[in-house]
């Protein structure tokens, strides 16, 4: 089996604040990245220490999400530049990892 | 504390086409991998460029979905060359991490 | 653009012996880790090879969970030490990673 690297990449947005669609829209018109999965969490905090939470008998609109993908470094590292314009410090993660290939 | 290697991997499938209970069985049966936990995305999409996504009023049955396991490098090794022959190129992830030991 | 080196980190959990308000609490208030986010997967099966699922007919309450941070490495290391008294071996996993900064 021969296999790739690639940089594995997630970006953690809340809801409420979650330009969401914006972002997807980046990734899949524009960088065209191999693919990309979000993630809703069901409770979580950011740097302000306020908690994102939801129960059963409220339904939060203001989860954590995580938007994840992965692709060639070089790719990724250009996506990363753009993101940051957009997305506030320390709320994107990236590191190498490899994917299988035929 | 003492650590340990292993190997971090992530598979990436959605619901419509996820032979997910025979791959659980195979990790779970055969390749006995130490623990498996799987996700469930809100929304997504691969290299078609097609969203797989769920809306409250429309329960999708074509969600993303990862797999998700850790394991010594060599055993996980060979875990990925099977794997290989039943999953699409490019939707197997893996980078090496350490986990605590007692 | 500037980037980081963090430790990202997740803990697996199942939510039947989740002490997940207590390490929540810990790393809320004690180490003041830069942000966390929980996860709740919808089926897996730990060291005991036991299910851990959920159907649409019956709502576990028994699923497992994964606490997901990323801090400075050397915070992060005197965290995992931590809680390696609280949580088993082998359910704490960490790797090298990198944050975007302005």
């Amino acid at each position: 089996m021969n296999e790739l690297a690639v940089t594995m990449v997630r970006i953690y947005l809340h809801e409420a604040k979650a330009h969401l669609k914006e972002l997807l829209a980046y990734l899949h018109d524009d960088s065209k990245v191999h693919g990309v999965t979000v993630f809703r969490g069901i409770t979580g905090f950011g740097n302000s220490g306020r908690y994102h939470s939801s129960t059963l008998m409220d339904v939060s609109l203001d989860l954590p999400l995580v938007i994840e993908f992965y692709d060639e470094p070089e790719k990724v590292s250009s996506i990363i530049e753009e993101l940051n314009n957009r997305i506030k410090p320390g709320h994107i993660v990236w590191w190498p990892a490899k994917i299988n290939t035929p």
